[in-house]
């Protein structure tokens, strides 16, 4: 008999199939797993940091060791401040707010701004996780084709609370926006008042060319010494020192981070004291720049790699763009009656794991294209893995 | 002119004056701080958490760096699962999720079991975080007179989404649950299917007497090797080691896990593994264990402390019982004309901080009661601060 319980909230019925089958493939032996978003381990200065870690620790136990402020150690958040300052771009303390890795951004933007069912417009596709963290407020999602001829941002922002971007390689697509859109973005949310999310985890993983401006910058006010945009810019440790610290910043108007404080103070309270230390320590000592030049390299080479295999293989299956930064590479199936989350199961069976686009679309329909992530293997097993999913694609054809 | 913006969501209109209150007295020089929840930072073992820091980044720098499971490192979880199973109550692997501190495990169960304007039966009054957590669902709260002569759970019970309680030494009133309170509320959440909370971050604080089961306890079934019952458990590193690692654990079915796990995964994707695997570390050498003697002594002696001053300074304006652990003690004004809000700014001007009633009151209105700490200070302060608290009370009535 099943027992009497009192009932999940509603979204908990919204379930995701995809998402079971990927643990499953966690289990599987000799899996090849181009489906995550995760760095190449070798690169954490994990000797570095465990001295920082321990030095922290021995010099200042209570900060370290004890709650902090809901808002961050006052000297990370200036810390942040000052790293980010750039030509009109002048932060202040009140700017930065310090989270527990970039998720938490997201989930905190959704509880100040979300009332149930709300207007969002988002980059199609869109970061699943960002979904992930909205998705208890039933947002309306409302998905914005930014590289389209036409891009006209008036009438998709008018009456919604925030847009929602990666402008720097955009996971799923890989792809960059360009200056002239970050621009009507910013002008046409000065006009509508609607906040701009910028969700920035890879932007310092340009490869073959120098930054655009973000969103941030383009929309500062030279005559401020505090930003007071509409910009929500997301930072992260994740990609240039390592995920396990769990540390993000938000960059914002203080009106806004005031707002997003008040979230956290119900959500975790504040973020752990001794990754902050850590991460102080390591901006002090420019571990960021010195280990930056090797994560580049590293990565570089396998999107060379990777890009060279899928030319060899899959070029009879798939169309795709050479990403300039980032992570991913997106593959769309020339076949218009391929159904790539019927692929993924293929794959599986093939020893191989990629990332569906139903995951990105908002509404969970598009089917014809997959992610494949490029920092996490080595060039060996790149070129493996995308054999096999030309093996799983061409018996799904057959 | 105001700048055109799209608006904060609903639940941010509900501001709280007291928390700016208690902003502005920690600038105040010389304030002695008896309203917040702090431990004691002398007690922190910090040159033995400098060495596991550097230790376990250095023994196992990919877990401890990168991401994590979302329920958190398996090892981890077995360990918790270890330490808690207790005659009948046998846990395994799947009735354990790992989260970013107790805060964080009020925000998961919010979010799995609140759709906007459900029912929460409290412990009245109630710990200021909970409410903090689960404002951004705009819930029924139905406050539980859990001490009173006549507690009778049915009636609040039914229909209600979960029971929330702080079973050991009630924040804010230091009060224990009885154990015949304990075994009606878990006989009529198996009667009527309401989930129980059991926040217990006091559950080691026990000064006089030996633990009361708690109510995971009494619902365990003694034939299941994996717990399958209402409860939800919370437990936490903060008061037993170091608030700064923001380390807990949540106890409770494996359907409830997986619920909380979606939920968390949208939240901050995953628990710092470096905090993880100090907490692992900490738990296998048993540093928990050999700090604890310590901690209880300084504990003890602050609350007699803090109770005699009490009675020599306090006797004519309130009344008391000294709570036989936790952090807390709860005094009630003996003039039914007394505001423990107007006492907080007349406390503030004498250079003492201690937490007014109101917040604590599910319906924000009783303004009888005062929340004093008695471990974050040394004797000498205690005494001084209940000093300047009966001058200010004194002042107050003239």
């Amino acid at each position: 008999m099943e027992k009497k319980r009192a009932p999940f909230a509603k979204w908990m019925g919204n379930s995701n199939e995809i998402t079971r089958l990927f643990l499953k493939a966690g289990q599987i032996p000799d899996m090849i797993n181009l489906a995550g978003g995760l760095p190449e381990a070798s690169v954490y200065p994990a000797s570095e940091l465990a001295d920082i870690a321990k030095q922290v620790i021995n010099k200042n136990p209570e900060e370290t060791l004890g709650y902090c402020p809901i808002e961050g150690l006052p000297t990370l958040r200036d810390a942040i401040a000052k790293k980010f300052s750039k030509g009109n771009l002048k932060l202040s303390r009140e700017n930065i707010l310090i989270v527990t890795g970039a998720m938490q951004s997201l989930d905190l933007v959704g509880k100040v701004l979300l009332d149930d069912g709300a207007r969002i417009a988002v980059q199609d596709p869109t970061y699943l996780g960002a979904l992930d963290a909205w998705r208890p407020r039933h947002p309306t999602l409302v998905p914005m084709n930014i590289h389209g001829h036409n891009f006209n941002p008036a009438s998709l922002l008018e009456n919604t609370q925030f847009a929602y971007t990666v402008p720097n390689f955009s996971n799923p697509t890989g792809s960059l926006v360009s200056k002239e859109c970050r621009q009507q973005l910013v002008d046409t949310s000065n006009d509508c008042g609607t906040w701009l999310v910028e969700d920035d985890p890879y932007g310092v993983l340009y490869y073959d060319s120098d930054p655009i401006p973000s969103m941030l910058e383009l929309s500062a006010d030279e005559n401020n010494d505090c930003y007071e945009g509409n910009v929500i810019y997301m930072g992260t440790l994740s990609k240039e020192i390592a995920p396990g610290l769990r540390l993000g910043w938000v960059i914002a108007a203080p009106e806004m981070i005031n707002a997003l404080a008040t979230a956290k103070q119900g959500s975790d309270l504040c973020t752990s004291g001794l990754s902050q230390q850590i991460t102080l320590e390591a901006i002090n000592n420019g571990l960021m720049e010195k280990i930056l030049p090797n994560i580049l390299a590293i990565y570089k080479s396998r999107r060379d790699g990777l890009c060279a295999a899928m030319e060899a293989y899959l070029t009879p299956y798939f169309t795709w763009e050479k990403p300039v930064g980032g992570m991913f590479v997106w593959a769309i199936a020339k076949d218009p009656k391929l159904n790539t989350d019927i692929l993924l199961e293929y794959a599986l069976d093939h020893g191989v794991c990629v990332t569906p686009s139903s995951v990105f679309d908002p509404n969970g329909e598009y089917r014809k294209a997959i992610r494949i992530n490029f920092t996490h293997n080595p060039l060996e097993t790149l070129e493996q893995g995308i054999k096999r999913l030309a093996k799983a694609t061409e018996q799904l054809k057959l």
